[in-house]
Parts: structure tokens; C-alpha cells; sequence
């Protein structure tokens, strides 16, 4: 059965720690997966969590602080000396240990490097510290399975079973000559149904192998490891020469924290943020997109200050407002939401500028017949026929113009190399809403001569 | 080197394909991996992507298939006869198989599998097709490894071999008693390096086995397979019968529809579009959002005019409803992202919906005070002291009621089984517009006795 963690459970796991019930929570809590502990750590405040990580096997305990929330993480690790958390690197994956290596000070990293034991892998974490985190270098991890060309299976088998202790999930063997540069990849299953003489040589695939520079970008690691449908991706360095590899569940985490960048982005809130996180920091990710909207708001009032006379003639042009900011915020959001995607996707890769924007321009041509026929009657009923006209056609022309200005600010943004979600949040609003009320009163006060 | 697709080399492939140059072909096309052919079929013609398809070998023209967009391919089976479809199904894993056929209409499903030589694998398709595709039954596919708690290694091996052929990633063997249940899993690695006579039942693992059944939901696959870190996962059925297996990659793909899909929902569009499909298609997953932002828009013009003396007597009124309506808009859309994302993480778990409507309102109350203190200044300028009370007390109204009401309608929906993605699109904004201009319109008829 999987655990399932609820409110009970927890409460009685509080009794437990209070009563020093090692037994039971032997029993009951270090039996899980390691997945499942971390959940139940997370809900713990960070006495009781200590309690129960140190009842843990290491290996285990390594595992679990990785699965841990990083806000909790973070807590945790320091209320650690730096003894204790070079004990638990030593059990890490390179690239995790770098992970929480790179989430403490710089002093602090210093001290826990000095206190590990295994130089060796202190010299590898200290080696993933130099890359950027969102390269290849700084995902892959240096736990790999190498393999030379001209060994025999059996020998290539008893040199596997030395590498193997270190390498939690083997799924590819690489393969690489004299100077370590990559040159093939060889499946485990491959390797397991070879008879013990034959050579990695006659065995390996060396035809188009797929790959990483540790200096590719993250997005670019994802779309290959992607496209290629790949488990795990070689990285090698500028002379050729293998140096990691990255794991898909690696590459999974990204997806979604990207997918989550994307869609908080575009729903105007500046950094990821979580609702458990303090009130003050989720106000301090949000405040800026509120003052955009605000300022558009403000000039929005300017533009129909200079109209105050067509609506001191005619009120009822005040009503049609809301429609027209909301018809322009909704299509431009609409065009942006669709070229950020193609964006993500290279789907764009054959079509120029002018295709994307006349097929929107075509799609608003449609929209834009349909939704300003049917106001037309709507704002007759309100006012008059002339109400109608003005509305009417101004609501065609803001269509038009929103689809248009939605698909080129994210082009332009991702010209600039800045990111086109941006462009579906709050941003695409309010340059929308002012232009539209332009457009509005322009049309208002010619219809009614005013 | 890897393969970039361009437009010189797809024009040169053209005229090639033209001139019948099979060698050119062979040597720049059909050499490279399935993932860049499909690229390249994608931007042919149906005739010109047939020609080439029909140069590959067999067990290439199954993967290129699968990696088609899913118009191309569509179109490209289409001119396909039933039986070279049944061939081609042959070649590829039972669940890649199964959705292919899915993709066909009832009478072509049940002529294909006809005209399917191997029987083992037409059973294996036609039993998948039975399960909702968003299941975990309609998810896994029947090509798996199995291994009997009693075999010892070397019959393993043997069994094992004979098993692999059919299976092309290997990751871990599922271990099974004497009535097929599920009893534990078996890490390559581990059967890699065991002595010949170890058994199995003292090699695998059969604590904290992890698995689905086959009508969990994909949702549960996906968050299972993440919380736990797995590449694979067996899944059995009712009797707790090992049936198949799910691996990362098709999960992959999940997770990018469904982050796609939010997105899009956000941004208020229907279906899931792409930028190179029809006019008339994206015209229909667009049009009913702007049908309900328009349909917002006539009950907001509709509230307006009910305050219509308000505004003959204080036009400047009018200036802020653009103000108002986005403030409403935004901080109503940033709410309901947060509670979205939440409820998609399971974060809410312990927290009460009055827990959650508190801090919602806190934030509200941060943001409110401040941009409310902000706008009061400005509305002065425009007009006076009392409009600048009118803007500033309705708009602090407005963002505390905005957070509220954007918080409440994803869990509403979320509670009665409707994606609460729909609550952070046009949706929210659409109500907010309307509650925002009643309360602004209300403040201004009692603060200038009107």
C-alpha cells in the first residue's frame, strides 16, 4: 500500500517524538520511502525533524534531504554544524551535493568542503560549484559508467562493478577512447546479453551519438533530452572529453518549474513563489505588476480626460468602457499566449514575422466581424444607432489592433532575449487599454461630430 | 554534431527527392536519428514525406511515426492502406500502437488489426485500447520484463534475453510469484553483477514497491512517478496482476500538455491550439472567452448605466473605470494562480479554506493600503479631494474583494471536479470587472451625495 499522509498521522507522530517512542516511529515512519519521510519532515518543525533524520540510516538521510522543500531545506541545514553537513554530501550525488553546497554562504561552503572526508568527491562538487546552474555543466552530475573501446565484455563487467558503487541509477554505459573523449554509448541490456570475449568496440553504438556541452544552455538540455526521448544525456567539455551526465528526473524538475515560471508570468507575478511562503513575499512578488496595471490606469483616466467633452454630450459613451478595455486585454493575451508557446516550441523556425502576423491579423478579421455585429445591436438598445457605430467599430479596430500588438511585443521581447511570457501577464493589458480607449473616443467623437 | 534542420538543406531535399536521388537521400537523410527525420517529414509534403518514409527500415519508420506531429501524421496514415498501417504497428511498442489505432475510426481500427500477422502483439493492442486513455491502463504499454522469485540469475538471463527482444529500454525487471502478482522490482545493475546461482527472491527488492493500477488517473501517475523519482513504473490491475509498465518519457509528454493546457486556459483560450494550426481552428478555441469577456463587458456597460446621473454630474467619474476594472482583473488573476498552483501541488492539504481566504486577504490588505494611499494623490490632480476618496477607498475595496472572490472561484471549481485552471482566465477578470465598477460607482453616489 502507499502512505498516504494526513492530519492524524501527524498528530500522532508529534505524541510519539514527545513520549521518545523510538519504536513506533521505527516502525511507522522509518520503514517508508524516502520520498514519503521527506513529506512527513516537511510538516515537522525543525526539532522533531532532527529527531527522527538522525534515527536514519545515512544513505537514507542523504535521500531524504534532497526530497526535502527547500524553504525547510534551508532551516534545517542551518541548524547543522559543518561537520554534519559534509557528512551528509558524502552521500549525495555530485550534483545534489552542489545544489545545497550552492544554497549556503560562501564562507560556510568553505568550511563544510574542508571537512569532507573523500577528497574525491569533494573535488568533484567543488568542480560542478565553477558552472553556471542553468548550463549542462551545472545539472549533470559526475556519477557515470565509462567504458573503453577495445575492452572485452567480462573485463569491461568487472571494471563496471567498480564504478557501479557510486552510481545509483545506471541506464547507459559510455563508451570513450584513450583520451577520454566520447565516442559511443552502450546500453545495459546490450552489455548483460554479450558473451564475455566479445569487445565493446563490436558491441557499442557510436552512430549518432546525442549529447551536451557542459556551456549549453538548460532549455537547450531539455528540448534534446526531449526530442530525443532520452533517460540519461552524456556531457562532455570544449576538447570532446566526457565529463557527466544529466538524468531525466533531473530534466523533469526544470520542465516544471519553467512551466510554473511561465504561467505565474503570465498571471503577473514576478518571482516563483508559493502559497505557503510568507505574506510579505508573496506581496513583494505581486506589488510590482499591481503598480504596471495602476499606471496604465492612471493614463487610461488621462486619455479620457482629453475626451471629457464627448462624455459630458453623451454619457452613455462611458458605458461601452469596460468592454472595450476588456475585449482588448482578452485578444491580446489570446495572440501572446499562442506565439510564446510557438516560441517554446521552434514551431516558428519556417514562418517569417508577417505569416504570424497576418494569420492572427486573419483570426482577429474573424473575431472581430463576429463580436462587432452582435454589440452593434446590444449598444443600439443602450443608446441609439450612432452608440451602436461607435462601439461597433471601435470594438473591431481595438480586436485588430490587440491580436497585432499582442504577437509582436513577445516576438520582440524574445528578440531582446528577454522572456516572451512576460508579455501575456499584465504587460499586453494595460498597453491594450490604453490604446483601446484611444480608439474608442477617437471613433466617439467623430460619429458624433463632437 | 548534431543535426539543425534549415531552410537551405529542406529546399535541397526537395529537389532531390525530385530528381530521384535515393543515394543523396540515404546519405544525408536516412542516416540520421528518427527524432531529426521526423523534423525534416514534418515540413514535407504528404508525397514527398511518403517517398523517403518508404527508403527507411522498417524498425526507423516505427520511431519516425511516433515522433510526427500528430497532423502530419494524421494526414500521412490517412494515405496510408490497412496494411501497411498494421505493418508499421508491428514495429512499435504496444502503447505507441494503441494510440495510433485511437487516432482511427472505428471500422479502420478493426480492419487494421485484421490484417496484423503477429497475434500476440494485435491482442496486446486491442486489450490496451479498452482503457481511458488519461488512465494508467491507457498509459502503459505491455512490453516489460518479469523474472520469478524462484529463478536463479543464469535462468534469468536466459529468460530474460529471450523477454528483452520485444522490450527496448530496459530499466528494471518486475518480479512476479507463481500467479503473476506483483512481489517486488530488480534493478539491472544488480542482476548485472550477481553470481550465476544467487536467486532472485535473495536480490530484489520487495519493500516500498511503488506502482499504479490501471485506473488511476495520469494526474496520480504523474505526481507518483515525480514524488518518487522513478524512470519506470509497473502497474497492475484489480487482482494486483503486473500488466504493463509506464516509462518517464510518455510521462514527460503529460507534463507538457498539461502545463500547455493551464497555460492556455489562463490566457483564455479553449483547446489546446497550436500556432500552425487553421484559422478557423483557432478561431474556435478563442472566440467563447471573448463571448464571455464581451458578455462581462454588456453587464458592466448595463451597471454603469444605472449610475448614469452619477456620471452627467461628475464625468470625471468615467476616468478611473478603466483603473478600477484592470485592478480588479489583475489582483483577481493573481489570486487564483496561487490557489491553482497550490491545488496542483497538493499544498493545500493543511491548509482550511479560511486558512488560505486569511492569507489571501492579508496580502490584499498590504497591496490594498498602498496603492490605494498611491492613487488618492493622482485622482486629486484629475479632480478633486472627494474623487480622490472616491478612487481610493473603492479601489482598496475593490483589490480586497478581488483576492477574496479570486481565491474562492478555483476552489468552488476545483471542489465540484472542474480544472481550476478555467478560474484564472477571462473567468475571474470578467467578474471582477463587474462587482469592481458596482463598487466604485456606489462609493462615488454617497461620497458626492449624488
Amino acid at each position: 500500500m502507499r502512505f498516504e499522509l494526513n492530519k492524524e498521522f501527524l498528530e500522532k507522530l508529534r505524541e510519539k517524538i514527545a513520549a521518545g517512542d523510538t519504536a513506533w516511529i521505527s516502525e511507522h515512519v522509518l520503514e517508508l520511502h524516502y520520498a514519503d519521510i521527506a513529506e512527513i519532515l516537511d510538516r515537522l518543525n525543525n526539532d522533531e525533524a532532527k529527531y527522527i533524520y538522525f534515527q536514519m540510516e545515512e544513505e537514507v538521510q542523504a535521500d531524504v534531504l534532497m526530497e526535502l522543500d527547500e524553504d525547510i531545506r534551508d532551516r534545517f541545514l542551518a541548524s547543522l554544524s559543518s561537520k554534519e553537513i559534509a557528512d551528509q554530501l558524502e552521500n549525495l550525488d555530485s550534483d545534489d551535493a552542489a545544489d545545497i553546497l550552492g544554497e549556503l554562504s560562501e564562507e560556510k561552503i568553505q568550511e563544510v568542503i574542508s571537512q569532507m572526508e573523500d577528497d574525491e568527491a569533494a573535488e568533484d562538487i567543488v568542480d560542478l560549484l565553477n558552472y553556471d546552474e542553468d548550463t549542462a555543466g551545472g545539472l549533470m552530475q559526475k556519477e557515470f559508467i565509462r567504458a573503453k573501446l577495445d575492452w572485452p565484455v567480462n573485463r569491461c563487467l568487472v571494471e563496471l562493478r567498480r564504478q557501479a558503487e557510486d552510481v545509483e541509477k545506471v541506464y547507459t554505459i559510455y563508451v570513450v577512447d584513450d583520451l577520454n573523449k566520447l565516442v559511443g554509448v552502450l546500453s545495459l541490456k546490450r552489455l548483460l546479453f554479450a558473451s564475455p570475449k566479445t569487445k565493446i568496440v563490436d558491441l557499442y553504438q557510436g552512430k549518432n551519438i546525442i549529447y551536451m556541452k557542459t556551456n549549453d544552455s538548460s532549455e537547450e538540455v531539455v528540448k534534446i533530452m526531449e526530442k530525443y526521448d532520452l533517460v540519461s544525456i552524456p556531457v562532455v567539455d570544449l576538447q570532446n572529453k566526457l565529463v557527466g551526465r544529466i538524468t531525466l528526473d533531473d530534466v523533469v524538475d526544470i520542465i516544471k518549474e519553467e512551466a510554473d515560471k511561465d504561467f505565474q508570468l503570465a498571471s503577473g507575478i514576478s518571482e516563483r513563489i508559493e502559497s505557503t511562503f510568507s505574506v510579505w513575499r508573496i506581496t513583494r512578488a505581486r506589488i510590482p505588476w499591481l503598480f504596471i496595471a495602476m499606471l496604465g490606469g492612471i493614463v487610461g483616466a488621462q486619455v479620457i480626460s482629453t475626451f471629457k467633452g464627448g462624455i459630458t454630450q453623451v454619457p452613455a459613451l462611458a458605458f461601452f468602457i469596460p468592454l472595450i478595455t476588456a475585449m482588448g486585454g482578452n485578444v491580446g493575451v489570446q495572440s501572446s499566449a499562442i506565439v510564446v508557446q510557438s516560441l517554446a516550441k521552434d514551431n516558428g523556425l519556417f514562418d517569417s514575422i508577417l505569416q504570424k502576423l497576418l494569420k492572427e491579423a486573419l483570426v482577429a478579421l474573424v473575431n472581430g466581424l463576429i463580436l462587432s455585429a452582435f454589440i452593434y445591436g446590444i449598444a443600439y438598445y443602450f443608446e441609439n444607432a450612432t452608440l451602436g457605430m461607435v462601439v461597433s467599430i471601435s470594438l473591431f479596430c481595438v480586436i485588430i489592433f490587440a491580436a497585432i500588438f499582442g504577437t509582436m511585443i513577445p516576438l520582440v521581447l524574445n528578440h531582446y532575449k528577454i522572456d516572451p511570457a512576460l508579455a501575456t501577464g499584465p504587460f499586453v493589458t494595460t498597453l491594450n487599454d490604453i490604446v483601446g480607449l484611444f480608439i474608442y473616443f477617437t471613433v466617439g467623437m467623430l460619429l458624433y461630430h463632437i
